[in-house]
């Protein structure tokens, strides 16, 4: 019999590995340096102690506590984990999917646009305390002072979008005038724990919400003197957090931009010589701290919206083709955005998408699809079929691809093409798409081989600032997932990046050498303890 | 141009049908019969009106409708629907997985106990208001009248655990009485959307409250007078529902049940008797109602539960190879139940059962695993490694599988080698392993060509009778399933079973004599307009 049984561990040893065979990481596992091995094992073993320490106390507080929970709940938890501390000084490579307008600390967007004296705010009729929550703030700058009757959004006589002064409507805002006026304009560009888990949890209703969010921020994103301080503190932050390299997604569905005197005077060119000095600004900044290494540069995914028509998504195109002439180091690739469930499905679009990509070639630009499919609980919808589409129209990468497990075909041709998957797993859960990480996707794709890197989307929006909260999330809520295979997806991001191919092996080399100290680091400040129980396992 | 997007449409219709070339319907596609296509495509556009006209309606009382969401807050919405109707009457084939003891309507039960003169209540203390819904009630026999100190379980005299008459403590609960009681205790047996959706919303809570309704019916359903009138409702209601033939399991941990005098006397052979006795007399009735094809029979797989020691589990599995010896047409299989995220795993277990499969085979006898396994939101921990073990042990089919999606080679194994899921979709949603049916991977395994079955596995917990529940949820949570895949999961069902091969054969006949019979009368009682427009399409 104990051969039998001896027998019987050796198959399913072998049978473990055969059904891993294919996650990405695998090839590396047994090419390990020791101490990525002690490292790797550290982690598990400290993740396991929070797990039992942290994750599975009863709190009046937080009544439910599970590894992976409802992001906006436990942030505050998570930040006090050693597993986030680990994770946030991890190199991370590249974050290849956030939109441009969601990704700055939302206070100091704000800060921005109190400096500025143009700017105006209005809303859509009084605001009470019973609207306050549910009414949202737009703003934009007036050359010519403006004010409209009643002295701010909160008085009787406010007229329904009468602009009113920013620092005006401020002051004399009446629930807790500018403290309680910064509160209302926060809680507008961002979503709350009772929002999406209360009182908007569905997919359908959330997406409402997230949609007002950007219609609050846009009259100050698009506003030229905010503009490229907000590029250059993106920067800035994403570097903080370990990230060497971004495309963010801009969108361009507004033809100009608010100039200084706001007039909607600044074409689509000046919003990428405004990214460009951000970046020039950015490396000096790294410069001065010899931090230089840090960083590898940015690229902009050009995006328009997905309720234009087909006809008029052509002068968007042409206009895409046109800036990467100009500045073809600055546009990695053409992408539409928008609720894949209610928006316009990709077969709407073939036809300028097939000239788009005939144009290209003639052209000899590269300029690839970078596509947004399967953001979505659909099973053969047409969100989900979206995925057929993005894959014949030739996708780099595919944004999002949340329902992508559901095609076995679809996951090959990814899987042997290499196209990398845009996951971004806080983004997915508050959206509702997952209701925790547990439930997300993801092991199903990685244990199919489809390259996965990790992102953010809009962490303004979610609190969710870099990229160590999505990279946590995913660490803790998988046993198979570890260390090591979140240094598989910081160096697939690099790989799947529209970098060039000599661009591209000097960030994967920097990114390697920094993962090592990052990795000897963990060893070497790991409590003696935990070393010596990970070398005993 | 023009030519250049119809090649693109062709190659997109070529390569959703290679994505679906697994799904097991697909072969059936292009032999449907007249009435088969009509039929799915009247069920296709009643789901779509419906999707239109009740789930996507704003309710104060519901207020986030949507197809396939939460069973416990929309069963109201659910029975009114006309898809419900359809599937409530289409032939479903054999029902594989449910625990006897969690299949039959609580209220009947109840009614059942009040009829046993000899059955006592007990509580751990005095019920209260504040503790009333968390407390729960045991019953069982005594020969000898008992009564503890108080007058009820509410009495401030009642001393804990002390056993009182059950119709002196129903008659004197001081919380409405007879009608409170049968209240507190139909609560205490099934799970509410309070609970489920709010105070116990994690998988951990939720198994708690779910444990504790098995606890709670323990004394009525191993009570001999209850049993037999039990077993004989739980296959007329299901015939009913349009199910032809039953794998039920039974949970033979307890070595007695309790006889007529309230004695723990009555052996495992004897619960068999019962079983058989049930069957027959079930066969008697449909006899008289002219509905003998409707019932084909049904068997037993034989569990015990996940906590028992791998030396005490050799007793049942001797147990169980003796019953098969004496009852071999009654034996469907062995198995052991219970909550894979904390019981033991498998793995435990692998000696005594590879040694039951040498036995097994050594005497000849046809007595698979059907083992549970997967039944988890976990990623390579213990509970999602159960399917490694079931698969390497040879199980006949999955009891549930829930993670088996992450699994590629598993899944594989599963449709290479015929081994069906038993999946149960409503049970999943309320035990939190999915929020709703759109989250439910099961698209995931029909698309992988993974042989499925659709199962109620504790339809009194879940106050969701019947499969047409299940089946339902099902088909309106997906665009790609129909009813001829629901048709193919029916078929499954037989397929998949232990009918022996002539049976089976038998079976297959007379649910398909009952598909055709259900189609055509769906195509001819289907309003003229529906049937018109279905035939444009």
């Amino acid at each position: 019999m104990a051969a039998e049984i001896q027998a019987y561990f050796s198959k399913r040893d072998a049978l473990i590995q055969e059904d891993r065979s294919l996650r990405r990481e695998n090839k590396l596992l047994h090419s390990l340096t020791e101490n990525e091995s002690v490292a790797d094992k550290i982690v598990r073993r400290i993740r396991a102690e929070e797990e039992a320490s942290i994750w599975s106390v009863e709190h009046d507080e937080f009544p439910h506590l599970f590894p992976g929970m409802e992001f906006l709940t436990s942030k505050s938890i998570i930040d006090k984990t050693r597993i986030f501390k680990i994770v946030s000084k991890m190199p991370k490579g590249a974050l290849l999917h956030a939109h441009l307008d969601a990704t700055v600390d939302k206070t100091y967007l704000l800060e921005l646009a109190l400096k500025e004296p143009l700017l105006h705010v209005r809303t859509p009729g009084v605001v009470t305390t019973t609207n306050l929550t549910a009414t949202q703030p737009e703003f934009r700058a007036f050359k010519k002072g403006q004010s409209s009757q009643g002295i701010s959004v909160t008085d009787t006589e406010y007229q329904a979008n009468g602009w009113i002064p920013l620092h005006q409507a401020r002051e004399f805002f009446a629930y807790g005038g500018a403290e309680g006026f910064d509160k209302w304009v926060l809680g507008a560009v961002s979503i709350n724990p009772a929002e999406a888990y209360g009182t908007h949890n569905t997919v359908t209703k959330i997406w409402q919400k997230f949609l007002s969010t950007f219609r609050a921020t846009a009259g100050l994103f698009l506003y030229r003197p905010i503009f490229r301080q907000y590029i250059y503190r993106f920067l800035l932050e994403s570097i903080d957090d370990g990230i060497s390299y971004m495309e963010p997604r801009i969108n361009f569905f507004h033809k100009y931009m608010f100039d200084a005197e706001g007039e909607q005077t600044v074409p689509h060119r000046e919003w990428l010589l405004d990214f460009e000095q951000a970046i020039r600004e950015a490396r000096k900044t790294l410069k001065e701290q010899d931090r230089e290494e840090e960083f590898i540069g940015a690229k902009i995914i050009y995006t328009t919206v997905r309720i234009i028509s087909p006809e008029d998504i052509e002068w968007y195109l042409e206009d895409c083709i046109g800036l990467k002439k100009e500045f073809p180091d600055l546009i990695a690739g053409f992408d539409i955005v928008g609720d894949e469930n209610v928006a316009r499905p990709l077969t709407d679009y073939i036809k300028p998408l097939l000239k788009f990509k005939q144009r290209v070639k003639d052209l000899g630009l590269e300029l690839p699809l970078i596509l947004h499919a399967g953001e979505t609980l659909s099973d053969g919808g047409k969100a989900d079929n979206n995925l057929y589409d993005a894959l014949l129209l030739g996708t780099k990468r595919i944004g999002h691809g949340f329902s992508i497990v559901k095609h076995p075909k679809l996951m090959q041709l990814c899987r042997e093409n290499g196209i990398a998957l845009e996951v971004c797993p806080i983004s997915n859960e508050i959206l509702r798409l997952s209701s925790s990480m547990p439930m997300h996707p993801l092991p199903v794709v990685l244990n199919q081989g489809v390259p996965v890197t990790l992102n953010s989307d809009d962490p303004s929006v979610f609190g969710a600032m870099g990229l160590s909260y999505d990279f946590f999330q995913v660490l803790v809520s998988s046993e198979t997932t570890g260390l090591i295979t979140l240094g598989q997806m910081a160096r697939d991001s690099i790989e799947f990046s529209t970098l060039e191919k000599t661009e591209k092996r000097r960030a994967l080399s920097l990114w390697e050498k920094r993962w090592y100290k990052f990795v000897d680091n963990l060893v070497s400040s790991g409590s003696g303890s935990v070393i010596a129980a990970a070398n005993e396992e």
